[in-house]
């Protein structure tokens, strides 16, 4: 994982060699099968595509298959999904699968329209609602319908802005309090500034590879134990309950089904707070609460690193950064460390499981994998 | 497939819903478990990103798996790839795989920098040279090196002119001379405006499921023996040779390899001709010819469909159309028709063996499949 940066002065090109290398290198890798690059808006951005045989060429791997997929917001959580279809495939063995996104060089104005490119284009982007306009939507009417405060809610970026202090990759280190969250700049009402994830620039990456062929290269390595990506209809305007992603839920029921595991056997946990009501929401959608409960967790200070479930370890989306395309394998590169006990001062101790949640959009794409330690 | 036009009329979802509906008709499929999307420049041109969720929404079918994949030109047949692993993974079984590219709707000048966005932006793009310029480079180069005279290279388009006057869906219907293709407009020495294919707006689907599968929705189910995507270094500086491609003599090994077969086996032939020189190249490059003797194949009319090596037996690239990231999905569609005996005007008699070549940039990415009819 590079740094998470606001303007991190690095290419596209740059921040994914530097994340790919160090998963090679960390992996003890001797070859590299295929790649696999999540990455959201380089074509609007940066005005380059074919990154998967830019990113080969550039890690002097070039006559490897490679795929740019693409997810939204959840595009790195879908790259690693179809790499572990390719593993699964029998067709490739080693794997580098990597995230990345660089939002820095760009006006917010620019990076306003780049993130609406998750939405649709002529139904919804068109209308002016901004991708902030719409989480605030969900947001407000999460609010009212389950009679959660403001208060409540900003409990969530409190804890990640908590948790990043200790992660020295972390967009932010700046302890911050319920109070700092309600009296920040409103972006659109009912979310303030604090409510809301950064912009910045990162790459994260991982090696897969079949168990029995990690064991050679590493003795911490993680098994997948589940990898489910799930839609929903793509906007608000087409959805009954806007409070509720079920996405996410179909994701999760699907990785618990295939993982033979239910949310009590999650010692770790890693949600997509793109805004502070997503993070609440998803530890309802994802098991860990009833509708409308989830601010219960934190008030019951359930989530910290020391409580029963862990939430957003190394800060999560708000604190440790949201660099768009690469955040779903940030998630994922840190639940491997937790899992192999590397995570230092971020550690939880002994964590055996670790789920992680990437949305795409408002929820029209949720992936979802389920990461677990191996006894050697 | 939708017909291929310079200008549609219908949306980037308009399309790839016609496409997919009628995959999905046409192979009597009862469910979807997945929807890949192959895909190179909605993020610059329609601002649109995604678009796995949006046409999954779109197609009513939105709870599934989605994937946008990019590949630059070869996004559809790298999306291919991607969806046959996803079969071969176990992990989804019924599989809806096309491309979609609308170019219409935007300037010459918009089209080509969204075309640049296959080659390295930071490099090559900003040193103001086009995607045309590029491929004349090679076609200056292979003509220089091979003593190939234009003459020689402008048989390629005429015959796929030829052939596409019995496709209903090509975007060009009109029989051009070699004299024609030399006297056409200069539009980067040497290749002049016959030489090159136009843009289009199109979109082309199918369904994969294990063969056994298969055979229960249809008696005319069609096999791929191999499916192979390969790089190169992206850009042209980086290479020994530019009069080969290495990615599509990698990608073609490999499924020969696969499928056991042998270019003697290949009773009808895809290739990638976005420039007629890169026709002759493909000829060479997956083993039908030694190097600098790939016009000799088209003197002695062997790639007309009643020759020994029908080639782009509905238009190809030139005159069926090459709507950028549906490209290689309509080649895998039209070899399928091939296979099952449905190709109308465009049959070709007794063909059990077909084969795609569809080109990322400049050969950066290539993608390769054999296709192969099953015996009842």
């Amino acid at each position: 994982m590079t740094s998470v940066a606001a303007s991190s002065g690095k290419s596209l090109t740059e921040l994914f060699v530097q994340a790919a290398k160090e998963a090679i290198d960390d992996a003890n890798a001797d070859r590299v099968d295929a790649l696999y690059v999540g990455n959201m808006m380089s074509g609007f951005l940066q005005n380059q595509e074919h990154i998967g045989s830019l990113m080969a060429s550039a890690l002097g791997k070039e006559g490897i298959p490679t795929y740019k997929v693409e997810g939204a917001c959840a595009s790195g959580a879908v790259a690693m999904n179809a790499a572990v279809k390719g593993v699964l495939s029998g067709l490739e063995r080693i794997v580098v699968v990597g995230g990345v996104e660089k939002m820095s060089g760009h006006t917010t104005p620019e990076v306003t329209a780049g993130l609406m490119m998750a939405e649709d284009r002529m139904k919804v982007a068109t209308s002016g609602v901004t991708f902030v306009g719409l989480n605030a939507m969900i947001a407000r009417e999460y609010m009212q319908k389950y009679k959660i405060s403001h208060d409540a809610l900003a409990r969530f970026p409190v804890m990640c802005h908590e948790n990043a202090l200790d992660n020295p990759r972390a967009q932010f280190h700046k302890r911050i309090t319920v109070s700092d969250v309600l009296q920040s700049p409103l972006v659109a009402d009912p979310l303030r500034l604090f409510d809301c994830s950064g912009t910045g620039d990162g790459a994260a990456a991982v090696v897969l590879a079949p168990i029995e062929e990690a064991k050679k290269f590493t003795d911490t390595p993680v098994e997948v134990a589940a990898s489910s990506v799930a839609t929903d209809t793509l906007s608000l305007y087409q959805r009954k309950d806007i409070t509720v992603f079920e996405g996410s839920r179909k994701a999760v029921e699907e990785s618990y089904k295939r993982a033979k595991l239910s949310p009590d056997d999650i010692d770790v946990l890693e949600v997509h707070d793109a805004f502070s009501v997503l993070g609440i929401m998803a530890l309802e959608d994802l098991g860990f609460a009833e509708k409308g409960a989830g601010t219960r967790l934190l008030e019951d200070n359930q989530c910290s690193r020391d409580g029963k479930l862990p939430t957003n370890t190394f800060g999560g989306l708000k604190a440790r950064g949201h660099p768009v395309g690469a955040t779903g394998m940030y998630q994922i590169a840190e639940v491997a460390l937790q899992l192999s006990n590397r995570a230092e001062k971020c550690q939880v101790p002994n964590a055996k499981v670790g789920l992680t949640e990437s949305v795409g959009g408002i929820g029209g794409t949720v992936a979802v994998h389920i990461l677990r330690s191996i006894e050697q």
